[in-house]
């Protein structure tokens, strides 16, 4: 294999054994639905491996992305980001060819859904009520309950929508730094959707599903209790960002960023490689040992086949667009000329991947 | 004009404007040549503009881009990144259609070029030599003169090269905040590149060009005394970046991101919306009131054909990959609805332009 430029490069084996760990969790779980999110990968031939495993239901974080994969055979999509109602045309033609999933979290949204959705769509379109567990983005806030049950008996009331359940993504187990508190919000956050159910049940709104996402909780609890579907995505490739937080080992990270080394500079320890921004993201993170990374750094295999463990004491220190700076130590730098080529695991692979869909190669 | 989804929209007469006034600075400097760096807007379209006042040459950032340009009829083009040895070919094909310029900072990349260049180019491939005087990324360390001028004699050795001169990026000048302290970069730079060419021409090295790059330094000297060429680039848009920096202000920003508002959450004076860091890059800055910003907001000009003044006390607090947060003070959150617009000037107008390539309007 011939890597000339920064390339993204995936691992299928691991990818896969990523996905089956995370399928047999959700088969452990009775009566879970696995609904990957494909925002990570953003690619038809990996949602293949999916596939090939008995997955049929998919989330994206756009109208877009709905369409790419609803070209290729997907017809059971969630359109995990609250409605833009700018982009009902998309959601009218994605809603004809597939059972579509939407995002709501105010009364006027479901308002302009009922009255802006065509008749003749292929069945109702699901909605979910996006429910503001501790993560403060978006979200009703779980505890302002009369909210969420106008909103849901608005929902109920559409001839156009079907009322699917409560969804969140507890997005600051980010801010976790081991497995017990991810463990934590995942308690917290299964406590909070089930009061609210309750509630809706008392109401006299049942079948209320109850819906979650993120890639930490889901990697790190032992079963999905207390829910109904898991939407997590970034588990396919994890990265460095998951490893610090304790959703990952470095072992499960199936994608680096092959990167030309152009400079070498032994007198302050430094290494410059092409590969910058524009590739991996400026996504940084600060390890436990106070360092604010943006990438660590192995050695590639023999014809890029992989690549070694991250290099002891060395790691991507700051980015410019084309540009990244490695901090290493003396013993290694020695053994780098330019023209080599070093692996880089991203912080945030989701956000790599972005950037790479044209410079991605699967070995 | 319609916009459904994350749009960056350009406003050419700004950008125009800042053209001029870069080539003005120029014209009124002696025998300086202009190599705007087209890294910003890598848009033919956008070239054009600069073609139409008389700019010939241009800087950018990798061999890909190069190509892009050389097809639609620019001649004279800088790669500036230091040369990857392992995109040769590509090199070897730009050379035989262009008047291309290398970047070194190694002896070892000298020979390199001087074996694999293919005889015939067009004509001798000119070669600068990156100085490091005091960023720290790339270049030869300007006071290690010993080696700076073996390097100089070996390009001036091959039959291939052409030895053009010294070359600097004073990325530093991003640390500044406020014109005396970008005025003291523009002035230590040339000084520490005015030593090393003294010293080749005392070597018996002469006709040694100097070359800078930078848009903090280019957008506040009055002129630019002490160098032969000046390559900026984000000038053309600028950003919000800039403007903190001190090298711009606020009515020279020409790009904005226009995103729809898919949440409002008075209760705690936020706006969410669709635009992220897949869309602004999740590059930041922290402003002179100790705020971490991703933007700055403004209100849209009727049609889109521009935006208004950024809105007090308003600024994107955090970003994830599809979603942004603004913070905002409760009069202006009354004011926004759910499928509105509002315009996200961007911290770096360079990453949020590489992002949205195939999503720019230009009015």
């Amino acid at each position: 294999m011939e890597i000339e430029k920064p390339t993204l490069m995936v691992d299928k084996e691991k990818a896969v054994r990523n996905i089956r760990r995370m399928l047999e969790k959700v088969s452990r779980s009775k009566r879970v639905r696995f609904r990957p999110h494909f925002k990570t990968h953003q690619s038809v031939r990996v949602g293949e491996w999916f596939r090939e495993l008995g997955v049929t239901a998919t989330a994206v974080s756009s109208v877009d992305m709905a369409s790419y994969f609803a070209k290729s055979g997907w017809d059971d999509i969630t359109v995990a980001i609250l409605v833009n109602p700018l982009e009902i045309n998309g959601i009218n033609r994605l809603a004809k060819s597939v059972n579509l999933n939407l995002l709501v979290d105010s009364l006027e949204t479901v308002i302009f859904l009922d009255r802006h959705l065509r008749e003749k769509v292929k069945e109702k379109v699901k909605v979910w009520i996006k429910i503001d567990t501790a993560y403060h983005r978006t979200g009703m806030e779980y505890d302002r309950i009369e909210n969420i049950l106008a909103t849901a008996e608005e929902i109920k009331k559409s001839r156009q929508l079907g009322f699917q359940g409560l969804l969140t993504h507890s997005g600051h187990a980010y801010h976790a730094r081991s497995k017990g508190e991810i463990r934590q919000v995942y308690d917290d956050t299964v406590k909070k959707m089930s009061q609210v159910r309750q509630y809706l049940n008392r109401k006299g709104i049942v079948d209320v599903e109850i819906s979650i996402g993120d890639t930490p909780t889901c990697s790190v609890v032992d079963a999905f209790y207390g829910v109904d579907e898991v939407r997590c995505g970034n588990f396919v490739y994890y990265d460095v960002m998951q490893m610090v937080i304790g959703s990952c080992e470095e072992e499960d990270i199936a994608a680096a960023l092959a990167c030309p080394v152009i400079g070498c500079y032994p007198q302050r320890g430094e290494i410059v490689i092409y590969g910058g921004g524009a590739h991996l993201s400026k996504e940084s993170i600060t390890d436990a040992e106070g360092r604010k990374l943006f990438g660590l750094v192995a050695l590639p295999r023999k014809d890029f086949q992989g690549w070694g463990q991250t290099i002891k004491d060395t790691y991507v220190a700051s980015l410019s667009q084309e540009h990244g700076i490695i901090k290493t130590a003396p013993g290694f730098i020695r053994r780098v000329n330019i023209g080599d080529i070093l692996m880089v695991l991203p912080v945030h692979s989701c956000l790599t991947a972005n950037l790479m869909k044209q410079s991605t190669k699967i070995f």
